[in-house]
């Protein structure tokens, strides 16, 4: 009898279940626990309960973990007969005991978490030989070669993870040995050699830890339990996880199993398969198998595998038979097994498998991970099959790896000096710098250089890197290696097993063929096509199309929630619409002054001792200033533009190099003396808390003036040319006063009154205020309280979240590193909104100014508009609108979609509810 | 009969009144419609009623101001007829006629605010003399000298206010008729000579304005009128409301009232008298007056003036007659008015008075200005005298004004350089440059040098080098002189009418007899005695005694609040305790850390590459940082002292100039190349939202264990060697999260441990944190929850002001000026909290971490617990205490008691209620 949740939950010692059995078609567990089994655990229980053929094993939960880590790492003391009697349970189903020299049981001890770290954490397999066992494993085998592998290959893996002692002590045995003997394959290692292997390997375990290898199976077995469960905190496990934002707190299960073996000759084999193709999402059976090889021989690209099906390999143009070809019952089995695991967990499965003496067995599934572009196939066909509903299907697709999708690919018109060809294994373009270590585009990256990581394979060690790159480029390796799996999860274009390229670190030189490349020169990755180019290759914007497109048509169906652009110029509000944004939620006029004919008069207007000097810059300004608002409104259509007035504290237009000053001097006409003096007055200890926002046109009103004047007569100027109604919205940045929206408003109402007297036109426009001190949204009634109260609100939550956590953007970096790394932070709260400080300050503003006017419109214009989870909190406030940089519009877009479906507020649900 | 206010505020044209009247011991309004009337208007309304001789006249409301402000400086239509009204009951009650060419009325038209603000708006005197009635005025008062006089005075008064035409057109024509007549002084003037100089006048008015001056006694009327009204809008009138926190809106009222002259020869005369004596408090009449006088004669300190009593004439060995002996029988009846206005009152009355041909006419009574040791000391007295209760005598004394007593004075002991004596005019002492202009003492002030401003007199253009100075010296006046006024208001030691100082400002000198000073000298001023000394002499620190110690005896009964200091030194620590202080609520240990030894050890830390290497400087720091701490510790004598944990950023430590870099390196014993490095490493663009706070300690735990061993050890020592139990608070700074928190309190935990372990003595602490960021406020709770949680909240108010603002400190002065000027602030939120922002934010804190956690100690330790009106607000929040610098430690006690009183909460009342 299963044992109810809470039962669990109670932790009373004499009840506890701990250790979790699936074997001979039943299972305690099921895919409902994979909390307390992990993804691993769990999907085995379930695969056993469907009677597919899953190796007999049991599982210890993660809660063991959790207790392990609070008892300064020792295991719970009712552990030790559970697992006993799950061994007993496993060695009834195979026919075989743990320890008996005749008829000896091996198993693999394995982590799983609740989330897939592919890589990240330990694994033993083999385990349950010794000297005595090996020789019952050679009997009953018939293969004493076989045997002693196995039996060598687990002394390396046990010593490596368990008794920490270096891989190289047993490379350089076997290496020494082969030289010795003349041989230069392991294949060509005999039973006999390796029975001499195996003897140097215990001398040397014996030599470096003081003590024997173990030969007690229960000190193996305990040790590798032990082992795994320590891997959870491995440096590389807790980077990957920070960088995945999985909590510490979820721990791993341990999964141990029966091995079963594809290295049994050539009747056997191991492979990792996909329901669907993982790159593209089209239907069609994907994946790669070796013959005569264990599990991790696919998984680490060593050898380069075979693949799945015939169609694969003529697309590919392989030499080597495909599995369908070379073992047509085992491939049948194996689709079946693929046909059964979709439909029973109606999503593209991921599985690994080993073909035993010509027997299928089922090792692993799990939801496969995928491109962007298959995720959205995926979605979109599974939705047309009925497998799963079209809310299901919006919901299937991670907003936030859109982004892939919307990197540049390379124009397929230009030129293109191809230097060498890999396998496409992440799409999309990058171009950039050569780096050769992780370290290098890390730093590179950090100073904002573009990279390309150049690797001749990739390992868990090299994450931090890979995620600084732009793109990743390996000469070894598979589509299912550690490089082309972390990259996909990652978005980064990745191209893998460039077969012919040679890396020379040492000397940071790289060659393909007759090219020879230094660190730091430049190429281009085209991850579509596995194509790598010498130099800068013509890039091609993103393009919305097929499933992309549909999946889009669908969340603009769903979302309630407006999306937006935070655009500045003609080109960026080009690429909003395009991106399907409804409006710009945030023109920052001050990056309109920084073209040379701009930033004089600005220059000018800044020096000015008077008003009417000020003014007299101002009026060049405004020309300038009234063309680039046209431009925007007509681009935009009738579309609603919300204009900030100037912002920045004035020194950032002025120059602060020395060697500027006397150019700039000259130009303006004044002294250097004078320059600097005014440099120096305006220097301030804290500019983000300084004399910026509204307070520059409180002091300079005629700024706000020239800014009114540019913005409404553009508007009676594109309404005339395009026919188009155009309404502005002017908002008012870093008010923390109602007096200082109002004095502002007057200026602004005083000015359309001037435009429209002058020009006879009747303006429709709007004046709002951007929200971002935490005073602003206490005093957001106050603030819009009346007719002449502001009309609309944006929270600008970067600078909001500067002042509710005293914390500059420009000075976090090594503060939010340090904070995510000792687990303060679970996530940069300048990506993600912080929900229960900032959030609650956003909740209290929204909630106050809807209470004195009900129709306000409010909406959101910090980076986090682009950001998914902060998204689903916008329409959790019921935002009226997000605005974000116009590359995440799509991802905003799908993610408001995926807030309203959470929420059962979908507009207009697609879904025919299953 | 009365309209009630509600039909004043239905402004019902017909039946609105806008005017009121006083006449012949009846007046329409009392001093209940003060906000109506304004203080000078409420008042003569109610000394009439109470029967007192006021010359009969009227008062135009301030509603009439707000509305001619609101209609453009444009008077209501309404108006007109019920100032004829007006007029004509006037005239009625003396016996003349507006305009009458035999019995001319003339009247007085006077500006009158709810709140004094003495010189700053304008005055008219003799307005209804024109060409005509001055001879009726001449022949009814038998003195045509007087008549011309009057009527050359009032072109003038009339021509400068009204028509703006400077002063010096007139004096000028009266220089130059007297040089070419040979007179010397304006007495040797006669009548004839008057009217020559009059011809002359109204000639000059016309070519001043192009128009002749007005004949048309009603223009003269409506134009004195309409100039009072604008004068609540001159800069120096703004600057004053800024100063002391007036409200623009509030407005002036307008007093016109029947003249009566002080200047009709021998048997008249004019004064100001107090019933108390404004310095001291002594229960003595107290005044000044001048025989053949006009009141303003006296105000302007032009004529040095007689005292009141002979009493008075004995104490100061003055040569001329009191009133007592000149006019006894006046004296008599000026001497009943004192006794009942103050009876009536209920407080020391300041009047102004005239005496007429014998016959006394009371202008004006108020409530006098005082020092705050007179008003101490009359607080005390009426208390006992009965005449108030003991918490109306709490209540009376300003808790600001209370710094003028903290001043230092003069050392009796020491060696005094007097090098003149003037009148003893605002008590205390102060030492500084001596700069002879008001610009000069604010610029010399803003860059941090103490100035002492003199002056030959002042005036209200003066106010904001008065507020820069740290004393004033004038050559002229009396103790009623504007300088001697503003200067008691502002709490600065003043000297006035030293009559020996001979000024050179356009020299830059000074001469007292053979003394001759420059600008920038040094001298001392005693407030207390009148004396100038050359040079700093030696002071000595404020002692708490007579009704000053009475008073504080009182507020420690009835305040609920507790009172901390904010002390970081020894010496800070000794001050607050003789000042009441019953704890320390903020101890900054980064303030320890500058003398030489200490600094040295500190930038070692801050330089070294690693733990052992911060951690071998922290060793050093140790001993020395717990020898402050033990020292701290004994002082306080077992009271509560909070310790904060570092805070500021570290590169406040370094070196910054070029210059010092050098010897800094070589003293670390690094290259100068690494030092720079070091320095650029903690450049930040805003230090405030920086590495700082609790992320130091949270990056570098070694310095909380440091800090926290040093505290517990010091902890240890002061309890064994004082007997006292030392109970330290532990303040972690900064905090956002629980996390940080909870990472640091570990640390102190840990710490505690450890020192318990070696010392074998129990340690009682406890664990608290500062809340200074928004952040922090909303998640009070969560910081606050549980036994692990905070065990004491301090807010830190400057940084959440800053924050919650998103307003540097640094940066905010202009910021601040101009928002103070144009009315978007009415108060510096540094100075006195914000109370619907910054305050909010308290609110919630305190209201979050009840919630959790009832008992917790809270309290505050910005700025703002000094200030008065954030006291008050700290009590309404019901924190456990403020905590404010050493001397402002009395000021909060006493706004303690007096926010307990106004929230009848009072802890245990002293008040016999009335």
């Amino acid at each position: 009898m299963k044992p109810s949740p809470s039962a669990i939950e109670r932790r009373d010692p004499p009840n506890r279940k701990l250790v979790y059995v699936f074997a001979g078609g039943r299972a305690d567990g099921d895919s409902s626990l994979r909390n307390l089994l992990g993804g691993k655990g769990a999907n085995l229980a379930e695969m056993a309960s469907l009677g597919l053929p899953v190796p007999p094993g049991f599982t210890i939960t993660t809660d063991v973990c959790t207790e392990y880590y609070a008892n300064g790492k020792t295991l719970p003391g009712d552990l030790k007969p559970q697992v006993e009697d799950a061994l007993s349970a496993i060695g009834i189903a195979v026919g075989s005991t743990f320890g008996d020299v005749d008829k000896p049981l091996l198993v693999s001890v394995r982590s799983g978490a609740r989330a897939s770290m592919p890589g990240m954490m330990d694994t033993i397999l083999n385990l349950g030989l010794n000297n005595a066992t090996v020789e019952g494993l050679a009997k009953r085998s018939g293969d004493a070669r076989f045997a002693y592998d196995s039996y060598r290959r687990f002394i390396q893996m046990y010593s490596n993870v368990v008794l920490d002692i270096d891989h190289g002590v047993f490379e350089d045995i076997l290496e020494n040995y082969k030289n010795l003997n003349g041989l230069s394959t392991d294949t060509e290692v005999d039973a006999e050699a390796w029975r001499v292997i195996i003897a140097q390997y215990l001398k040397a375990v014996q030599s470096e830890i003081g003590r024997p290898f173990p030969q007690d199976l229960n000190e193996q077995l305990w040790g590798a339990i032990a082992a795994v469960f320590s891997s959870w905190h491995t440096p590389r496990a807790i980077t990957y996880r920070r960088l995945n934002s999985i909590p510490d707190s979820w721990g791993t299960a341990v999964n141990i199993q029966a091995m079963v073996f594809g290295n049994l000759g050539n009747t056997s084999a191991t492979g990792v398969a996909f329901t669907r193709n993982p790159s593209t999402g089209a239907r069609q059976y994907y994946g790669e198998f070796l013959i005569n090889a264990q599990g991790e021989d696919v998984v680490a690209g060593i050898r380069t595998p075979q693949v799945l099906t015939e169609q694969a390999k003529q697309e590919i143009g392989a030499k080597r038979p495909s599995l369908e070809a070379a073992m047509p019952q085992a491939y049948k089995e194996l689709t079946a097994v693929f046909d059964k695991l979709e439909a029973h967990y109606r999503d593209m499965q991921d599985i690994e498998f080993t073909i035993q003496d010509n027997t299928l067995w089922i090792l692993q599934t799990r939801s496969g991970k995928r491109t962007t572009e298959a995720a959205l196939r995926i979605a979109i066909d599974m939705a047309s099959e009925g497998l799963i509903t079209p809310d299901e299907a919006v919901m299937r697709v991670d907003p936030e790896a859109l982004n892939q999708l919307l990197h540049p690919t390379i124009d397929p018109d230009a030129p293109r000096h191809v230097i060498l060809t890999g396998l496409p294994a992440s799409p999309g373009a990058a171009c950039g710098e050569i780096v050769f270590s992780p370290d290098d585009a890390e730093e590179a990256a950090s100073k904002g250089r573009t990279v390309i990581l150049v690797r001749t394979e990739t390992s868990p060690e090299d994450i931090h890197g890979m995620h600084a790159a732009a793109g990743i480029l390996t000469a070894r390796g598979g589509m299912t290696s550690h490089a082309a799996v972390v990259a996909r999860g990652m978005g980064r274009p990745c191209i893998v097993g460039a077969g012919a390229l040679r890396i020379d670190a040492a000397n940071g030189t790289m060659t393909a063929g007759t090219e020879t490349l230094r660190a730091g020169d430049i190429i281009t990755i085209d991850g579509g096509t596995g194509q790598v180019l010498k130099g800068a290759a013509k890039m091609r914007q993103p393009e919305m199309s097929g499933a992309f497109g549909q999946i889009m048509a669908m969340t603009d169906n769903l979302r309630t929630l407006g999306i937006r652009a935070n655009a500045d110029t003609p080109r960026d509000a080009k690429i909003a619409r395009d991106f399907g944004a409804e409006g710009i939620g945030l023109c920052r006029t001050e990056h309109m002054f920084f073209d040379s004919a701009k930033i004089l008069a600005m220059r000018e207007m800044i020096c000015a001792d008077s008003e009417p000097g000020r003014r007299a810059a101002l009026a060049r300004i405004l020309p300038m200033q009234r063309d680039d608002f046209v431009q925007l409104f007509e681009i935009m259509g009738g579309l609603p533009v919300t204009i900030r007035l100037l912002d920045p504290p004035l020194h950032e237009f002025l120059p602060q190099a020395e060697a500027e000053i006397g150019a700039v001097s000259a130009a303006l006409g004044i002294t250097a003396t004078k320059l600097r003096a005014r440099i120096a007055d305006l220097h301030e200890v804290n500019p983000m808390l300084g004399f910026r926002g509204c307070r520059l046109a409180i002091h300079y009103p005629e700024i706000a003036e020239m800014q009114a004047r540019a913005i409404l007569e553009a508007a009676v100027i594109a309404a005339k040319q395009s026919g188009t109604p155009v309404r502005p919205e002017i908002m008012i940045p870093l008010v923390a006063y109602r007096a200082e929206f109002d004095i502002l408003r007057a200026v602004i109402v005083n000015t359309a009154k001037a435009v429209e007297a002058e020009t006879g036109a009747k303006l429709d426009y709007q004046i709002g205020t951007m929200i971002e001190l935490p005073r602003a949204c206490l005093r957001a009634a106050d603030i819009s309280q009346g007719d002449e109260g502001a009309e609309f609100l944006s929270f600008g939550t970067n600078d909001l979240t500067q002042t509710c956590l005293g914390l500059s953007r420009d000075d976090a970096g090594p503060i939010l590193t340090r904070y995510q790394e000792i687990g303060i932070l679970e996530r940069d709260p300048f990506s993600s909104i912080d929900e229960s400080g900032v959030g609650e300050l956003v909740s209290i503003g929204v909630s106050r100014a809807r209470a004195v006017k009900p129709g306000i419109k409010i909406g959101i214009c910090g980076e986090h508009g682009g950001d998914p989870k902060s998204v689903d909190f916008c329409a959790r406030m019921d935002l009226d609108y997000v605005s974000c940089s116009p590359f995440r519009v799509p991802v905003a877009r799908l993610a408001a979609a995926q807030a309203a479906i959470r929420a059962g507020s979908a507009k207009k649900s697609n879904a025919a509810k299953a």
